[in-house]
C-alpha cells in the first residue's frame, strides 16, 4: 500500500535522527581520476603584471579570423525557410559541412564526423580506442592536455621521443619489438607542439605499418597543418588509407577557437561507436555553428584558401620577427629552429648554466609570460626543460619585439 | 642504439609473416555498453508514408524561434573589436549569460554551467554523481534517452512510478525504507515527458528530503518549464535551496535545438568535477553561440519573453487543436487531460480491446506517425503501453487536424 506525503512527513517528523545509512557517497572513479592542472594550464602558478605579454597559448590573430564574413554567412542561414540551423541535427554531423571537409582531404564523407574542436575529437577517440587501464604511446614532449584526457580512461603512457623529424618511429618499433603493446599512440604528425617538427612522409607509413601490425590506433592529432607558410607540405595520405588511424581535424585555430568546430576522419569500424557515444553527450554540435560555417566555405569557394593565405602570411612574418628579435636580444642564448607553420617556436637555451625555471620566474618578472618546457616531457629522456614555448599568433610585430627585448633583459640577469 | 626506418623495413621485409602477437583489441566496455537505439528512436521501425505528418519530436515551431533576432545579434557580436566571440572562453560559460540565467533561476552565478543542451547537461550530471553499476531511480514511464545516456555508468535503475501528480514520491519513501540506496533520481518536474504531469510543490520538498536524509542526487531534467500555458507555475525553490539536486535546463525548446546551448544549476559539491569532465572533452560550449544568446536576452531586456509568450499561444492553441480534433475525430476512444505546458499530450486508449502496437502500425499506414507508449516503461506497473506520446510543437493546426482524422479512421478500423 502506498504510503501519502502526510504518512512520511509523519515518520521524518517522529524521528527526525534515526538512523538511516544513507548512500555511501563517493566520487565515481572517473571523476576522481581527474586531476587538477599542474604546470601547464595552472593559472596558480602565474602572476603576471598588468602589462604582461603573454606568448602562453596557440591563439589565432583575430584580425585572419573572418568576422565579418561569418556574421554575413550568418544572416543568410538564418533567413532561410523554417531557420533548420535552428533544429535538431545528426550526431554525424550536416551533410553539406562533411562532403567539403572530405572533398579537401580526399576522403569519404561517409568518413568525417563532425566534433566540438580539435580537444573533442581526441576525446572521443580516447574514449572509443582505449580500454581503461590500457597502455598508450604518446610523443615526449607531448601536449599536455591530452595526458589530461587519457585520464578518461585511466592510461598508462609510453613515452616516444620526438626530434626534429617528429616522432621516434624506429624508437617506438623497438619497444614495440620489446613486447609493448599499446592500444594507441598519440602525436601531433605537423607542426609538433610543442617541438615544431614536422613528421616526414616515409616515417608517417612506417608508423601506419606497426600500428598495422602490432595493433594499434595512431591518434593524429592536426590542429595546426593548414598553417604551413614555408616548405612542402607533407602528405596525410598514408593515414587516410590506413583503418588503424583518427586523424584530428579542427577549425580552431583558422577560423576561431569560439566556434567549437572540427571533425575526425574515422576508419568506418570505429563511426557507430563514436556516433554512440556522441549521443549519450550532446547529440551533435551545434547545427547553427555547422551551417554558418559550410555558408562561408561553400557559399565563396575561395575564401576558406584565401582567409588561410592571409593567415600563413600573418604568421610567417610573426615567426620570423620572433626569432630574429630573439637572437638580437640575446645573442647566442638560443637554438633556432626556423618553424615551417603552426604557432610556436621552440628555442632551446644553449647556456646549460641557465636554470630555465628561474628564467621563467624572471621573465614573468619582466613582463614576458611563455610555457616553460618542463610542462612538456611524458617521461625521462627529453631536454624539453631547456626549451621555452612561445607563441607568436596573437602578438603583433612591436609586441613581439618588446617580448623578446624583456626575455633578453632576463637573460642578462641570470647568473652563470 | 636507435634502429633507422631502413632497418625497421629490412626487419619487416626480411619476415612479412612473422608472428607477432598483436595488441588484443577489443572494444572498450564503455562503448560495448552502448547500445543501438530499440524501440523510441528506431528509425527501422518506421516506413512513413511520403505524406506523413510526424507527431514525433519535441520539436519547436520554427514560427517562434527568433531568427532574425538571432541573425541581428550575430552582426552584432561580430562586430566588436577582436572578436571576442571567435576565441577560447572558460569551461563555466560565458559571465554575462550565467548572470543572466542565473539572475532568472534566482541562484547564485557561480551555481550556472552552461552545456549543450539539456541531454548534455544529464550527460555530466551522470557522470559527475552515479558510480559504475551504482543504482539510480528513475521515471516509469521515462524519457527513454536518458536511460540511454545512464549506460556511461552501467547504471541499474530502480523504476518509480510517474502518474497524474508526477513521480510517487510516496513510492520512492517506501523503497528507501525498505533499503534501497540509489546514487542519483532521475525526474522531469514540469510537463513530464511523456505522462504530461507536473510534480507539486509539497512533494518536490518532500523529494529533496528523501535525497538529503538517503544521500542521493536528484536530476531535476526540466526543459520544457518555461512553456506552461494554462494552470499555475510551481517552484524550483526546494530544488536549487539543496545541495543534493543538479537541475539542468536548456534553451532548446525555446530559442532552438540547433544552438545546442544549455545550463545546469549546480550544487557547488559537484561544480569542480563538472568543469574537469568538461575540460576533458570539448572544454566548454561555442562562445558564439553563448555570445550570440547573451546578446539577444541582454540586448533586449523584454524580448525573451515575448518569445516564451508567443510560443505559449501557439502551443496552447495547438494542444487544444489536438485534444478536440481527437475527441472529434474518435469520440470516446481516448481518456485526455489537457496539458498545462510543454509540446506534448498522452491520451490513453480507452478499449482494453485495441492493441496499441497493431494501431501504431495501422496509423503509420494512414499517414500518422508517433511514439507508441511501449517505448516509455522503464519497469513493469505502468499503462504506458495504452498511451500515444502525440507532439503537437512543429505541426499547425490544419495538419493537427489531419492527423487526428488519420488515426480516427486507424481506430475505427481495428478490430474489436
Amino acid at each position: 500500500m502506498n504510503q501519502t506525503l502526510t504518512d512520511i512527513d509523519a515518520d521524518l517528523d517522529a524521528d527526525p535522527t534515526s538512523e538511516v545509512a544513507p548512500h555511501p557517497r563517493t566520487r565515481p572513479a572517473l571523476v576522481a581520476a581527474l586531476s587538477a592542472p599542474q604546470g601547464f594550464g595552472d593559472q596558480t602558478l602565474r602572476s603576471p603584471r598588468p602589462d604582461a605579454i603573454e606568448l602562453l597559448g596557440g591563439i589565432p590573430d583575430p584580425s585572419v579570423l573572418p568576422a565579418s564574413e561569418l556574421a554575413e554567412a550568418t544572416t543568410r542561414v538564418l533567413s532561410r525557410p523554417g531557420s533548420p540551423a535552428l533544429q535538431y541535427s545528426r550526431a554525424e554531423g550536416l551533410p553539406q559541412l562533411r562532403e567539403w571537409i572530405a572533398a579537401r582531404e580526399g576522403v569519404a564523407p561517409e568518413r568525417i564526423l563532425i566534433t566540438n574542436g580539435g580537444f573533442h575529437g581526441l576525446s572521443l577517440a580516447v574514449q572509443a580506442v582505449v580500454e581503461r587501464g590500457d597502455l598508450v604511446a604518446v610523443d615526449n614532449p607531448v601536449f599536455p592536455l591530452f595526458l589530461r584526457g587519457l585520464q578518461l580512461s585511466a592510461a598508462r603512457t609510453l613515452p616516444i621521443p620526438v626530434g626534429p623529424q617528429g616522432l621516434d618511429v624506429a624508437r617506438l618499433a623497438e619497444e614495440l619489438r620489446g613486447g609493448a603493446r599499446p592500444s594507441a599512440l598519440y602525436t601531433v604528425p605537423d607542426f609538433h607542439n610543442p617541438a615544431q617538427s614536422v613528421l616526414p612522409e616515409a616515417e608517417r607509413r612506417e608508423l601506419v605499418r606497426l600500428a598495422e601490425r602490432y595493433g594499434f590506433v595512431v591518434i593524429a592529432d592536426n590542429p595546426y597543418r593548414e598553417l604551413r607558410f614555408s616548405g612542402e607540405q607533407v602528405t596525410t595520405a598514408p593515414f587516410y588509407e590506413s583503418d588503424h588511424v583518427i586523424e584530428v581535424g579542427t577549425f580552431t585555430k583558422t577560423l576561431g577557437p569560439g566556434l567549437r568546430l572540427g571533425w575526425v576522419v574515422l576508419p568506418e569500424r570505429f563511426r557507430d561507436d563514436v556516433i554512440a557515444l556522441r549521443s549519450r553527450a550532446d547529440g551533435h554540435s551545434s547545427t547553427l555553428v555547422q551551417a554558418i560555417v559550410a555558408e562561408l566555405v561553400t557559399g565563396d569557394p575561395g575564401l576558406f584558401d584565401r582567409v588561410l593565405n592571409r593567415a600563413r602570411a600573418l604568421y610567417r612574418d610573426r615567426a620570423t620577427v620572433l626569432a630574429n628579435a630573439l637572437e638580437s636580444a640575446a645573442p647566442g642564448a638560443f637554438d633556432i629552429e626556423d618553424p615551417e607553420g603552426g604557432l610556436f617556436l621552440w628555442p632551446r637555451l644553449r647556456d646549460e648554466r641557465i636554470d630555465p625555471e628561474r628564467l621563467a620566474e624572471d621573465a614573468s618578472a619582466t613582463g614576458v609570460e611563455y610555457q616553460r618546457g618542463s610542462f612538456f616531457p611524458s617521461g625521462p629522456g627529453t631536454d624539453a626543460d631547456r626549451h621555452l614555448r612561445l607563441s607568436y599568433g596573437d602578438n603583433d610585430a612591436d609586441r613581439l619585439r618588446e617580448a623578446a627585448a624583456r626575455l633578453g633583459r632576463a637573460i642578462a640577469a641570470q647568473p652563470r
